[in-house]
């Protein structure tokens, strides 16, 4: 049964769900790697680092759900369900725990950098077969970029 | 080191903190697994299921957070990774791909039955070592049992 | 036929039920009479009590939501009509036609009065069988006794 | 004692007083109606009819109070008690219990047509007495007729 | 010159043309007088109608400059000037000074009362060559005849 | 199949519903043209005009949803698909490209008095059969005339 | 009868209070004067120097309720009765009917320049005896320059 | 007469002036198609569909005026007038009168195929000539594509 | 160690200091104080006398922020302590238990009354060496007599 | 003179009062506590720290606020006085003059470790006699418990 | 010392990096100039022109901001200090003085008339080297040419 | 040519215009340093800091704009232009590149350091010849050294 009709011809649609999926379990793996470290910092820049961190989650989240409803906008089943979070996500997980407000600035820096690298490998790849997904992983590579850049400059 | 100086005696404690902890991993999954099914959901009644699948993730992650935090406040640290919540949530799993209105409904039930039996055990373990614990779960499973009862009702 | 499958086990359901029933009742009886007053008041202080009339009126309508939904998600069917509120209702009635200020703080000193001693009741039964119930009536409680002090600040 | 001076001589302030009188009692016998299949509905369409219900609960809310203050206006003594509401309606009443969503729209739809005749006669009564008062009605007419046609459309 | 075509024609327009400008000057003096009292009332009920004052002023501003833009609409220039306002007023005036709070709602029925009356004739006028300015009218004349009620309850 | 039983007899549905299906014809190209002459004025009066133009464009949108659900409210199916305006608005079009601003307010003059008077004639002929449709004809008209006077006084 | 204690000694509070009754009547009246020409302005510019005016009158009503309240709380009664207003108003009068957009800047201009030559000697008075009433006299003179720059700016 | 100095050179601007304008005639024909459904759906999905339909309407709207706007600022005059509509829309009509709920839904994916695909080759027609204003149309077309999937998902 | 650089001279800043630092003992005694009587007002005017209670104490609030805050900006620490207030307030203290509400006003009138002697000084005071702080103890003078008139007033 | 009839029975209301204005005088004084390091903190943390210490002089005013409202609701008088507060709160002071942010957090900690030891025997104690009473303790715990574990999160 | 890792290799990050400089100079100085005209135009036009440079001034401010935060994002550094803007802008200054609103019009043309050639080079530069900074550019763009039409239309 | 008409004789006019134009041209330079810091800090403290550095860039920006259109009010033409701006403030600049926490806050003690010592002469020159503008720059400079303060404290 074809639920969906895609506005993508095979091979297209094949390509760009997987990026999409891909970006997918990444960006909610993001989400809750940022909440861990939200619960779980100490150190004298708690509150700061604390806050910065719930800017991540809105945007990880809201980034997450623009990614799965792409999918199935294409005819792709989105999958963010826990199990495959865990198994296929491109970011490292974290020890459990309290952690030292320096190593979650750093932890962040190191997640944000694997996320970057994908998404900018899935901004080549969806190019030809899909301008209006590239746009999307556009806007949001430019996202995490900014986070980036803001806890490599905190982490001096 | 101890970081947090808890409110509670150490026995109080742990029994409290085990049930924080199983508190959080159900939520966390009760969220995922309501946002794959708001991805997946089709059928007549795609709509309304979708958008009111959207009100238990909103629920659901605010409840998470509260019950993390409550952790940290009583000094146990709340673990919220990917790969905890898939190996020790209380919920079922769900198929992958698209999933028909009323079966997502009866998903749904199924899901907040199980987080309901869980919760109201969590109650009763916490109401002698931290009332203020209780409090936040009675709040939390008023909001399940009022989904739960929602989805049972448009089951029919 | 089972619509919904209630949390609570059969002898508690029953009992629980009674007591959102009743509360429902005296609480839709209080919004109109509220209401009833609000229209009819008259003297000096008539514009000071018609917009406190108001909050009473506001506070009882979403108290009477809440209870109701609550008897839903616990499997026991609200009954708010008109008829029933008119038989069951544990506050006295007003005369009918323009009602002096003074004479109408003393109404509602009476009317909240009833209610508050049948609520505390609703307390004690419910703590055992349903602790979710029990801290809903407890909130509700608490803004009938606020407004129960502020009239009778004024009746002085 | 004349406690307010009518703007509506004698003959006038008696015929506009007992629309404003009928059109109260109907008006708040619809919105205790539709909270009653608010929290009592069950089916597919479960949640589209438990939002659309509390539209009308609102609208109904908004329009008792419009016609009871506009008949304090002409100095005639509102008369909204549960149990004035209970014997004058012209609202048929419901059953106890669990309602099927496609019965709650004939329910509603069967409660507008009867409040919609009555309050198209106080429109034509109170024309020549009193302007003021018909165009209150007839507004509440329009609001009305508006979820007359949509109870009806879903009904087919 | 003609720089608006009326959409009524002449007769038509000289009649609604002076309805307009007499309502215009009454709302004008009435806002000028609430502010007044609004400023010198005393008394143990100053607070109270201090306010209830401020939504009279804020009602009859309003009202004045739909009536004023109406009579531009239908080619009648308003003339809502100082003098005119103080020479064509149908309320009177008020003596300076601080004002009794008790004295001043009777004022405020007073001069409401004039006004009142004098839109009633105006309805009455209205009615056959214009009933997009009757209905302005009628809008108007509820309002009043709403402040009118209160103030009388609160003076009794 | 009678979809939606009209509080209207028979004469009377025919009538109204022909002045509504006017209204909602001549609204919907209304909200067009502004919106064409908002791309394509020119002028030194530019922003203003384009600014003012989409005022008319939100009030002919708004009044155009009013008119088409208040004839689906008496059984009535609106017409308002693009053929259907092309061919039988009351409303001259304009010719294509750059419009000086002066003449773009010539335009909206014309227009606004086809409008009106087709609208006063609708007012008379709803009058008897449907005073609730009339009282809606008669707001619309009251914001097409206000229109009418602002464009014509910036036409001097 | 002493209502209001004053905190000013006697001759201070007979200088400010004059200084305040003048500022009352001048703003009162400008904000009239502003509303007058908002209702009557034609020409090419009428659209941008309507929506101006209303900024006046708003700035002006602010202001006239800061300066009577003032007077009020130094224990001078304030006086803002049309008659007053029409008698000792500073500002000149406008003639009656349409008036066209540049003459409006004029009459403008003219009429903000008479408040402000009075403004200022105003401040001048009350900079010993009340400090407090010429700080608020100076906010508003700032206010009325901004405004009489902006009239002459356009008026060129 | 050069009106706008085009930031394209001649051919370019050719081709782009032709993608915006057929792109726009295609939302205005989408947002009154939608309304038209809107206003004539029946069935049990009433509720649902008709509120659906408004966020079409909604979103075409916003994307028409982003479209005619993005058109004069390359100096093309846009054309959204009703006769071109009715013409050139690559969107087919509907019948008049009642549409049941599952047929609406038919007609919005047969619209919005018929927009994508077009809409697909204008991105790649403007890709060279205007990234801008190709830019603006992936954003919309990724909006059509979204409404698409769930028009379908609801279709099964 | 100096901490903060003041921009004040070492007399001016002595000066300006004590102001400052009585000032803020009188504004947070005048705000606990006012919450005092707020919470144990009783007589018929309650709840009018209750809700005016809570403006001063949200203006005495404001106003300690703002005068401490200038403290510290010209390098003098603020001392705010709860033994502090107690000890050099310059506001008269009231008995505990429940208080008649015309005494609330007269107390509310003799605390102001202390207030504002004091602060006319400082306004003296503070005029030369630094008129950025004699402008903030303007503004909050303006405030405290207005709240002295109006108690005032209703205490007649 | 009974002013307000309790709720309560009298061992109960005095126990429960109690409680109730030992929690008053802790959290005003925490307020006042928190307000004094938040205008005297020094240090790199500045910013970070001045902002939280209005988060909990928010949450502490609000509390007080709950408290104070309850204890007049089961007839206690609340005193919340400067001089009751400097005698009997049981928090440490603190010393004049600028504080660096470490100590600043230190005092933060002890100051709510201390509240939060004497609320937990207050939620012990006014179980049996007021579970009304204890549910806004247990509320206010929790928020207490929070602030105590970030300030000792960032003291590490 | 690396600050912060570009997600860019070494000849991409330059290339990009000098056209987000010359964007962020042209921006900084186009809010200056437009804030310039904003001060001190003159003329009939001048409130129509004086709020349409408020539009031009918000829009670039953000738009710097979002490209100096985008350059620092990729590791390079800022420069937007007012000897930088001042020597390195692309846009020709204006004469100090009042400006007739005709030639503040013609300024602004011209103004964005350079940015636009400008920022259109910077779009093809970056294309390969970063999608990411080229979509920023290319939405700066779209808002600059949007004004650039608009300035145009009204200067015919 | 007089444009505008100044409130101000002519010495009096020179006067405060020079302290006008002296306080924009510094105030604009506040605003670019700001931003330049925001986007180039780093360090520990990077977001406290770039968000604290945005509050004086807002704070900057609007008493930019008050001061410039003072100076139009009183007939000075105000010169807000970049090159103006970079020869004529009296602000030091700041090295291009990555700028540590500590240092961006000893660089913005001494910017505002630098800005209120001008400032404090500035009040100084305009007390006689305009207390108009004299008010504007004493608002202005509590604000400057208030974040004066700020950066101090977190400067320890």
């Amino acid at each position: 049964m074809t639920v969906v009709k895609s506005p993508l011809a095979e091979p297209a649609r094949k390509t760009v769900g997987e990026a999409l999926q891909g970006a997918l379990v990444d960006l909610i793996d993001l989400s809750l790697l940022a909440k861990q470290v939200h619960w779980n910092v100490i150190g004298p820049r708690f509150r700061s680092v604390h806050l910065q961190l719930d800017e991540v989650v809105d945007s990880a989240r809201l980034a997450s759900d623009t990614v799965a409803e792409r999918a199935s906008a294409i005819s792709v089943t989105p999958d963010g369900r826990a199990g495959t979070v865990a198994k296929t996500s491109g970011i490292d997980t974290v020890t459990d725990g309290w952690v030292k407000d320096a190593e979650v600035v750093e932890i962040m820096v190191a997640a944000l950098d694997a996320c970057i690298t994908r998404m900018r490998e899935r901004i080549q790849t969806t190019a030809d077969p899909d301008p209006v997904t590239q746009d999307i992983l556009i806007g949001i590579t430019a996202d995490l970029e900014k986070f980036h850049w803001m806890f490599q400059a905190e982490n001096v």
